[in-house]
């Protein structure tokens, strides 16, 4: 029996990014949502590659950790109460993956939540996940 | 040199999805505008996979081919004059490729353009590239 727990464990340490994913990708965003909802933007933008792509709406391309987190800082003048929620993530070979999720915001001033979806393209940089390319909108 | 042709010929046939890539997902483009400029709702959606996800600005979820089509009709009362530029191609893999384009479109009876950008992932069905992620917003 202790060796059978052995094997799993080695077997779950070894085994690329296949069920677990949807759980890492949750917490990152949580992570993401954090650090937004408490105007960390240095730690939102070090979530993304140095080279991501942001594909807001309204807007056009934000490209670069940079430009990202001064992106975020500016939409935070705006809205702020962000929520977001992993629907499905599919892996791409071992260091790439594709999720698609939901969010909820709350536009400053206003007692009515905006409902959105969103991809995030995460790609694996060393030990750690990071979103690559980043485009949502919203339902209505 | 003929051998040298024949071998890079070869190469070419057998490579799995790399540079050629972005002329494939351009010409599939074109083929997915001139459907839906042309009002030819079944070949548009042939583009897709069949459990496909279309992710509409001011919209919800739809998912699966047939909604997709009726999605993309009901489109077509208030919008024509689709084009779509490809403007980068990542391969994961050989079967799945994350596209960045922009688009622009005419609002019926309006003079001026919109104008967008999305977020394709490409999935390999048989010997086919499908649209099996499907999401934009407008820039402005």
């Amino acid at each position: 029996m202790r060796r059978f727990a052995l094997v799993t464990l080695i077997c779950l340490a070894t085994a690329p990014l296949y069920a677990q994913d949807k759980a890492t990708i949750q917490k990152l965003n949580e992570a993401f949502s954090e650090a937004f909802n408490k105007g960390d933007f240095a730690a939102l933008a070090d979530l993304y590659t140095q080279d991501a792509t942001l594909m807001p709406p309204q807007a056009d391309f934000v490209r670069g950790r940079d430009d990202i987190q001064k992106f975020w800082q500016a939409a935070s003048d705006h809205v702020g109460d962000l929520r977001l929620t992993t629907l499905d993530v599919e892996p791409f070979g071992s260091d790439t993956a594709r999720e698609i999720g939901t969010f909820t915001l709350k536009p400053k001033g206003q007692q009515e939540e905006v409902a959105g979806k969103y991809v995030v393209i995460w790609q694996r940089v060393g030990g750690d996940w990071k979103l690559a390319t980043d485009i949502w909108n919203t339902n209505k």
